[in-house]
């Protein structure tokens, strides 16, 4: 890709009921998330960054589409597509879902937000889960109906983001334990807010249902935050990175089981028979993965942008897995990185190179989240 | 969106087999299509349009990715997910086939490549139909293997593309028909190559099976292109409205049906008992559309770039229909678009207006293609 790709403008690649607040201020990157504008970029990733470990941030996550499961065989469609155990979970709860095929390979790790037993929305990562649900349904002839709500998701991330939602909607949203949700209301209207969000500065996400609404949600929360000093952000490279948070698509694709992506503890050998996939991710349980993802610390200055996967390889110049997100990070000093390493390599501590696009460096194999 | 949006680099928004070569020769633009780069500029959107109307471009087009469906059941299961009816076509033949939902909704509209009963490729437009029909099959219990082949297509249009490929793979390629396929040699291997594309002044795409091969067959092209004038190019906006080839996300969604869509001619009643919103197109073919997709000439100078639908309204100022894709078009003298027009307002030669981003603008209903 060329250095400076200007992305063109077509009603394919969707606005959100954000995206006049965003330009507003001043936001100088895109990428493109379930064919929506998803910002990249404010300031600089760097002040982006820090910003939005000390203060406030307001973050249009629109493209985290809704897929509404809604009727009388929702839960058991629902139970049908993950290998998590969603027997126990409770009406106000959100679950972190891998999501896979007949082969055990990831289709999307989206969050389900449950309403009810017949009633779902599932906040989904980049790829068409409706098709998939929706196909299944039609094909087994289930009662249930499935579609896209107009629904986007707002995001208010970083250390003061409770202090900033207390001033919009009250005291009692302290209350709110981590992903769970619950209804409050802005203006004269009420809208699920889950404690929920793309970083690990903690945070909000307003489930904005109806699109007119969008701006003036936007703005209540601008108006209150500026003794906080709340800007408008996006998910961070960077602090992504160091918070171990992975991401469909880059991380993971199809080609990788949830076991592979660090996910086991979401693979429940009590949800295995009702799984799609579940015999394949039970075997590979029993006998453990081919790879799995880590961190991985890589040296020298900055790395250039990570749009490809990057070889990993050991000693003898044999290929041992692959860097797929790359960042410097300025708090740890070094470059920080996910990638998938070979079972016989990824313990850690372990030393290897990386082939980045410059040139070959050391690097370390290291936990995620970073530490 | 602002003016000049940077497009992020990341592994999720996927490099083709032809980004090195598109990069060499200058592109200026992208879109994300199907979580791929697709070019969408070179010189200038009016120079690329002359040079295609005139000579002969090579497109990375290989965003149409493939969805390959394979085994004993998937001459039924192909047949179940559009209304045109596949019974007679040929094992060297490419069908555009509507796809749809339960509701007869637009899921896609992608061109079917049939090499046998029990074998297909699927060239998509910008969903994840694969999720859609892998659904399908594994809800249905079908004996059949649906996967993501490593084939990219690289487009070869413009008035000189046989001359082109005649100097590439031989004189026997003028004998290709429309939407026939067969296999050429370039270099020492074979390759599919169909006569079809995304543009009206005819051409092929070539189906490089293997990512390998990409910049090969990319730089055999080149070379014996130089007498043509050959370019790197790509699917120009201002051509194909004036062609009125519709574009998925842009001129239709799931919202809409493939009778609104114009598509009636690929609706078959005899195909409809075996396709899933089978009974819902029926009825609509039967009643007629409430809406349908036109050709609309605005008046004035050059509108902006749309990236949303622009409302059309009647002299009462009632919204009528809404236009989704809009250029200047030199050789029209006219701002060309495409839109869907409501049933009382959709004559050909009706006068209405259009609210741009700019300003109102008179308009007219023509014909697509543009005459």
């Amino acid at each position: 890709m060329s250095q400076t790709p200007i992305l063109s403008a077509s009603r394919r690649i969707r606005s959100t009921p954000f995206t006049r607040r965003v330009t507003e201020h001043g936001v100088k990157g895109y990428t493109v998330y379930n064919r929506m504008l998803l910002p990249t970029l404010f300031e600089s990733a760097e002040a982006d960054y820090h910003h939005l470990k000390k203060h406030v941030q307001v973050w249009d996550v629109a493209c985290e589409r809704q897929v509404e499961v809604n009727g009388p065989d929702a839960q058991s469609l629902m139970q049908s597509i993950t290998p998590r155990n969603l027997g126990k979970m409770k009406d106000d709860q959100c679950y972190y879902i891998p999501v896979v095929d007949d082969k055990g390979g990831m289709l999307n790790d989206p969050v389900a937000v449950k309403h009810a037993d017949n009633r779902w929305w599932i906040s989904i990562a980049d790829s068409d889960l409706l098709y998939w649900i929706k196909g299944l349904a039609l094909g087994k002839g289930l009662n249930v109906d499935i579609f896209e709500p107009d629904v986007s998701p707002l995001g208010v991330q970083g250390p003061k983001s409770e202090d900033l939602m207390a001033r919009v909607v009250g005291e009692d949203i302290r209350n709110l334990s981590f992903f769970r949700h619950r209804t409050y209301r802005f203006g004269d209207q009420n809208f699920l807010v889950a404690r929920s969000g793309y970083s690990k500065q903690g945070g909000f996400e307003i489930y904005v249902d109806g699109s007119e609404h969008g701006e003036m949600i936007w703005d209540m929360l601008f108006e209150a935050g500026e003794e906080f000093q709340v800007r408008a952000g996006c998910p961070n490279l960077i602090e992504r990175i160091e918070g171990g948070l992975i991401s469909y698509g880059n991380d993971m694709t199809r080609e990788n089981s949830p076991i592979e992506c660090g996910l086991v503890k979401f693979c429940h050998t009590s949800a295995m028979a009702d799984c799609i996939g579940g015999d394949v991710l039970m075997a590979e349980k029993k006998n453990g993965p081919k790879q799995i993802i880590r961190g991985i610390k890589i040296e020298g200055d900055a790395v250039p942008s990570c749009h490809g996967p990057w070889p990993i390889i050991d000693a003898s110049g044999a290929k041992i897995g692959q860097v797929t997100s790359a960042a410097w990070s300025p708090d740890f000093g070094t470059n920080v990185a996910i990638g998938m390493v070979d079972r016989d390599h990824w313990d850690i501590g372990n030393q290897v190179s990386v082939q980045a696009p410059d040139r070959n460096r050391n690097a370390t194999i290291t936990f995620l989240p970073f530490e």
